[in-house]
């Protein structure tokens, strides 16, 4: 099923069912307030919600139906307890090491890169992101992430698997010229990754069918930067880390409850290096191949009124999660 | 004011207000149903708590009032959507490095140090504390935090101040062995720190009277482990980043919604080094002393079975936040 998480005004919004073909949606409020009361009581709830959403698909829920509209959405989360995000494409931090010439620790491929982020203010899919100066470095990051419902401690990769309960789309805004000095102070980021954004709809692995293996989504991730398509990598493919790994890493020394939110990291194949049609999910990325190449980079990160739009399709060319369609403004 | 959260059974727990010396509770769920929403609408419900305050230290509510038991506390948030802990004793940062032969960079004396800790399961002030494996080095941190309400984006630390709303004590609970590694890949902690531990009430600023100054809060922090007095530093003393700058640290970038705790780090007075009394906070940082002096730490970590308990008393010798009394076990 589809749910997303309408605007009303309030800080969490109204919990909503969203037909597969994401034209249709249907308030789900009388089943679950919002979508972090669903996870704290997935089992319960979560059938209660398919039935709905069944409905919805076969046009049996017509009367209190409306259309969907990604405008009206906040993120599915608005507000988490929870949202850590991972670097399982090894390859897009071994090319931003090597633009620097910094070597990457061999331990990179076996130990998942991670860092816990800021969950209190999400962005909602179609809202601006605001930020106070260019000169900060403002660049996108297409990434997919998945909801958990409560992942126990220690729990294994393959135990982890049947915590994934939701998946999504994340632009992980990033301040690039903000990050050397806080990654040189080795706490993390805290104020070079701002707000995080999210597609309209979170979806569960069974939306996905044969696209959903292996712990990964295979589809490729469309990035359009003002108009111009720059990325197209297969999230499924060169993904070191699966999503039940990074799961586990995160429960590794303790629980993690419902509601918590874990990202794949900037979406990177191999195969950009040699393929221009792959791109980028990131001007990092394309700026680190530039200075490989070139010796310097070329392409400027974003500037006030630039827009973003991140989205992914199935085999019938649908949109699976709605798009993630942001104009950079300043505060 | 003083505020807690009492187990129920549920996730968030039920609000109540705790008289001014902590002998009585009466449940606020009338007012709000939980600490979150009173954050998230302070301004409107705040006065209404204050009212009930009121009356319970005057012995008017005492129909309904009860005993208070931290036993029966959970954290005053048990899941919050904002943990960010400073490291603004920057003598601590200094004394650990030292013993490892690492300099300290200049910029950590006007750079505040910070990380974005996970936020979806914090462990009551009495409840065991569970690890896996003594080898992982269990260590607790005697710290101040402070919650906020929303703190708009680019504030000034003088303004930050005044979003300040509930200050609390915690023990960060770290993982010392799991922390090089951690910190050697530079984004930070994330099975290093694990769930965190919070007193049993949280406190406006008002409680504190002239002890709360300057955005510091001068009073010592007593840490005893295993029933021995091994920690008396002054909060107030060394800190090198008072509260508002670390508020308007996190919220340099973006905003920090309600709910927002941000931590001191570990309290650590210069005066340690010459003053046995003072002693220390966290175990770390009696090991970086030993080091110094002696070439090699004589202290070891916590074993199952230890107890640390942290506290702070006021003027009158009362307890102004209840004890964070802890057993560390095997999970």
């Amino acid at each position: 099923m589809k749910l997303a998480t309408l605007k009303d005004g309030t800080r969490d919004g109204q919990l909503a069912v969203v037909s597969q073909d994401l034209t249709q949606a249907h308030l789900a409020t009388h089943i679950a307030p919002t979508l972090q009361r669903v996870l704290d009581d997935w089992a319960y709830l979560a059938p209660q919600l398919q039935d709905l959403y069944d409905s919805l698909n076969q046009g049996k829920a017509t009367r209190h139906a409306f259309a969907f509209d990604p405008k009206n959405c906040m993120a599915p989360l608005p507000r988490a307890y929870q949202w850590a995000d991972g670097s399982a494409y090894v390859n897009h931090v071994e090319l931003v090491r090597k633009a620097r010439n910094a070597d990457m620790p061999e331990s990179f491929w076996h130990d998942p890169l991670m860092y816990q982020g800021g969950s209190d203010d999400f962005i909602g899919p179609t809202d601006a992101a605001a930020f106070a100066d260019e000169a900060w470095g403002i660049d996108f990051e297409g990434e997919v992430a998945v909801i958990t419902d409560d992942v126990p401690f220690g729990v294994t990769p393959a135990k982890a698997a049947e915590h994934i309960k939701l998946l999504m789309l994340v632009n992980d805004w990033s301040l690039r010229n903000l990050i050397p000095a806080e990654l040189a102070k080795g706490f993390g980021f805290v104020q070079s990754k701002p707000a995080t954004s999210f597609s309209p709809v979170a979806v569960t692995p069974d939306e996905l069918g044969d696209a959903w293996q292996d712990g990964k989504l295979h589809r490729k991730l469309t990035v359009t930067w003002n108009g111009k398509r720059v990325g197209q990598a297969d999230a499924g493919v060169d993904m070191v880390f699966n999503f039940p790994t990074l799961v586990a890493h995160v429960a590794k020394t303790r629980r993690a409850r419902a509601g918590s939110i874990i990202g794949s990291g900037t979406i990177s194949n191999k195969s950009a290096n040699e393929d221009d049609s792959v791109g980028y999910s990131c001007i990092a990325e394309v700026r680190a191949i530039e200075t490989i190449k070139h010796g310097k980079p070329q392409t400027e990160f974003m500037k006030f009124g630039d827009t973003i739009r991140i989205e992914m399709f199935d085999g019938k060319k649908q949109s699976i999660f709605g798009a993630i369609d942001q104009t950079v403004v300043k505060w």
